[in-house]
């Protein structure tokens, strides 16, 4: 059950959170709403009657994350950047951090483009064992140290509950990648922390299976999330790695209030299609996107086929930040 | 095998073409180019050889259709419209003509927002047999007035072989549904016909699929095709009816001379989304958009939740338009 | 609405019809069950409420198909074999027919392994246009001649509307192809027939797209139908052509009286999985399979790599008849 | 490469280890077989070649699970039974550990049907973190004493790498359920011990996504195996949770060694399917089955609806010996 407040009512809130954890039951607040899990009706007083403007039955197994609870947008504030509201968000930098000088000189590109957040992997889940592992704590220095030179965030992946404090130690944001969407215990474990979690789509994850998960970083207590489309597995996949989907965009947007990335290189997987779909992300509404870049794809340590060489990289981001311009004027 | 010549040359392309056929082999030819399906290898006179830039062993199935046998964009010429080339064309309408006076409303509505091309359905392809299945020949007579009326051109679905003659005398493009896009027979039928043929993605064809399927077209003599991508069937199918693969566009755009159009509605299903994924598809590129309008969705006749308002649809084609034109800026 | 009558009761079913058909309301019945689609309540008389035992309100759309409306399991006759109920039908026979002696070996092969119904491609749907497209009548021919001496039935495929009457001389069963299952035209022309049909599920077909297909045919008047699963496509396809979804066969037999048929070879694509799939499809409680030989798969016109050579047919069909008579005396 | 000798030969096998190693190459031998990552081609001495039977260029990314570099079945012995090669291995129990009283009665009813390993959740992957997470320890115990009790050996999840010691105390097989698949540092956790692995597919893992994440476990020293086909995620999940994708056996035991385990209770995730699945399992050629039991569904923790009651379970499970009694025939 959820329950609308007229308006912000401490003292009715308070007495009723009482009453619903006696029961017991899970019950989450904010100023103005609450939910109460597993609660489908209750005989409120005249009294508290007369504070609320809604009950709403129904609470989605999601709850923390969802509008119905939480109908104002998610803003993500970090050192220097927000994420979130108006505010469109470019991420990019290497699949990996390769070595020290490498993250340097492709965080100045990523910097020249617009980009306010430095990615880059220092742990990489790859497919096999035997495959680069990333440079594990030295890449994450590197990478901190690149994007402090350029005035940068920091995004990076963390793949093991185990890594969360060392990661948390240079990152600005952790990100979840797809194939542990659902390795709840690595989600309970950053729920705990305040850092910003950004939570990659599994392949197979459904918009449901997202927000599922995502709440187990928010029944944590960590609200700062932002959620990551990277294309899903369909039965086509001979010119792209994935389905591109970007429908997902306007879905989760009314769904939840959280931000919402769009990452036009994992899900197509080759260069030349990553500016039209860069294109059609911006255009989708999402509130920021993450790219992957290298100055010599051919030797990249991963992924090197997807990513975008730093001219077409400055080319794409104007236009990208171009384009959110003439959308913004659309709304004013 | 594709030969690309010099430059145009009809003694040499003339008496190559006699010798493969003698072999016997199936020959196509253009001016500059020409492809032998079924060889991957010849040797060459000396005089051949020098009238000739390249060789590529390998024939594409769908070789009429492939930018290595035949590099430049087809442009569809329609008495209102072009399609393909720089054109950005839009074509709107109703799901299904319901009735005279609904048609031609719902004309001027789609013109008014920039539609050039008027879509409606007189011959309905519905899951069920017991569902609405169109108005007939006495729709496709409706929706060619209200075209006529409004100085469009007509989009519209036939389903059958036997009808291709009846739709014929109505329409300036046929459109091939979803469902139909691997039925030979129709294809055939359609491609020994001159009328532009708009051919729909299956649910589950792959770019491939799509592609060898206007092969059947072409191979009939008909070489006025557009391809039109509308959501492809996957695993998440909660909030949207199928997932838009926008990334086709580009990829089609690849591997095909011809048009390709995006077709917001079907790919979602509902029409909060359609204006997102219409600013999305824009952007990815392609060389047009179809969209669904209804003035009193709740009453359609067929796929009411996804039918844009005469208002929402107005501003989104105008949002569309500004989209494209910054676009073309960025190509000046 | 589906209402169940007690019994037998010809004259409350006459009177209650005619009421419906009055509204007008589209009715069937049989001599137990009446189905009125669109309409989910109605105030019966006394008289009338007495005859019945239960009212349904909601109809499945494929209506004449479902279990509700009709419970008993159809059973199809064929001059040699008959299809569903206990019985355990064999079908086996090449891809296409390739000539007259061929398609008679291969009948000699088939029936000695207990298959009592021919396969056989006289026009066959091929990706390309460029690929063999069948013999046509001429193969129509061979194939029924080598059924009649081998004491066979014959199931060939009809791709179009205007080959019906066509292959309607020659075959005891209609073959509708996966790319076909919402080819409604095609659904329609063989639903005015009283041939038996063979329905193949499309790659992207649900079990309720499949049952709604099979209501085109009913709708007609046709109501011996069988079902065929045959693999849907999905996102792995690396070593086998489809997935092969052997749980819709339970499925299928709870929602609908059609017998289901297994088409391993299809399924799979390749001959070495199509044994234990075969197992596995018998296993699974199937009325009946039909699988693809070869004596020479290498040169096989069509899909040489999933037909099974003679020798592994059939050691194949033994096992298969055995795994059937030991589940037949589970139910003893 | 893969190097295979024509007998074991500690002599030069050790010989070339010592050079490919100084490359460096990693290297991973049996008696017989030598796998060389990361090369292609070597110029054997004449002494070598005289050694050799056959050299493979190409190693599979998952060397050491692939039948070409190790061709014989893999055998995991378990103090009760053991899993692989002629054997077929029925594990059953409830989906979660419920109380101490509960799985010792589940526990009787699976020993009684013929089951030797009892499966049981105490850790729960839930996909809401508002729903009951197991457990833990207690239900870990329970197991184990249940388990005893009966003579039967236990399989249990084990969903995070911090919690490998603890379940490692009680269990004879560690679980990595499907959501883990990719969850390399938990693969990585369990690969450093030589407690047996059953390793599930994921909801979207491709045959080479599972072997590959099962080479994470063999990298680490742990070849006891096993691999479980529990259904994967496709388009059509009205009727069942997910698309038991059969012919996944098959094309497993061609490609690797270990054994092959089949889970129709999540494949289809609703009770009265089951059955014909497990027959449809065994009959595939499988080395083991898994499936849940409940004598209450109704009121099961987690799961019910795709829980067999005792009496459904223990008929199920004779039918499936008889299928498979009547298969050893077959080979005999």
């Amino acid at each position: 059950m959820i329950i609308q407040f007229r308006q912000p009512n401490t003292e009715i809130i308070g007495e009723l959170k009482e009453k619903f954890e006696r029961m017991p039951k899970q019950v989450f607040s904010t100023e103005t709403h609450m939910a109460v899990v597993g609660l489908d009706h209750y005989n409120f007083t005249a009294r508290e009657s007369a504070a609320i403007s809604k009950v709403i039955p129904e609470t989605p197994s999601y709850v923390q994350g969802s509008r119905t609870f939480h109908p104002k947008d998610t803003i993500i504030r970090l050192p220097h950047t927000q994420i979130g509201g108006k505010n469109f968000t470019l991420m990019a930098g290497p699949c990996s951090v390769e070595s020290e000088e490498h993250v340097q000189r492709m965080a100045a590109v990523a910097r020249e483009g617009g980009a306010t957040v430095l990615r880059g992997g220092a742990f990489k889940p790859r497919t096999s064992p035997y495959s680069f592992q990333g440079l594990g704590e030295k890449g994450l220095r590197f990478l901190r140290e690149a994007a402090d030179e350029n005035g940068m965030d920091v995004i990076t992946e963390v793949m093991d509950e185990s890594h969360v404090p060392l990661v948390a130690q240079y990152t600005d944001v952790f990100q979840i990648g797809a194939r542990n969407m659902q390795n709840f215990s690595l989600l309970k474990a950053v729920g705990k922390t305040q850092i910003p979690v950004a939570l990659k789509r599994g392949m197979s994850g459904t918009v449901d299976d997202l927000l599922n998960a995502s709440e187990y970083i928010a029944s944590g207590g960590n609200h700062n999330i932002m959620l990551i489309e990277r294309g899903i597995r369909t039965f086509d996949n001979k010119y792209t790695r994935n389905t591109f989907d970007l429908a997902a965009v306007p879905v989760l947007q009314k769904l939840t209030h959280y931000p919402v990335i769009v990452d036009p290189s994992h899900a197509v997987g080759v260069w030349d299609l990553v500016a039209p779909m860069a294109y059609a992300g911006a255009a989708s509404g999402a509130s920021g996107m993450i790219v992957e870049i290298h100055d010599a794809p051919d030797h990249a340590f991963s992924d090197g086929p997807q990513a975008l060489k730093p001219d077409t990289y400055l080319k794409m981001a104007q236009h990208v930040f171009d384009l959110r311009r003439l959308m913004d004027a659309w709304e004013g």
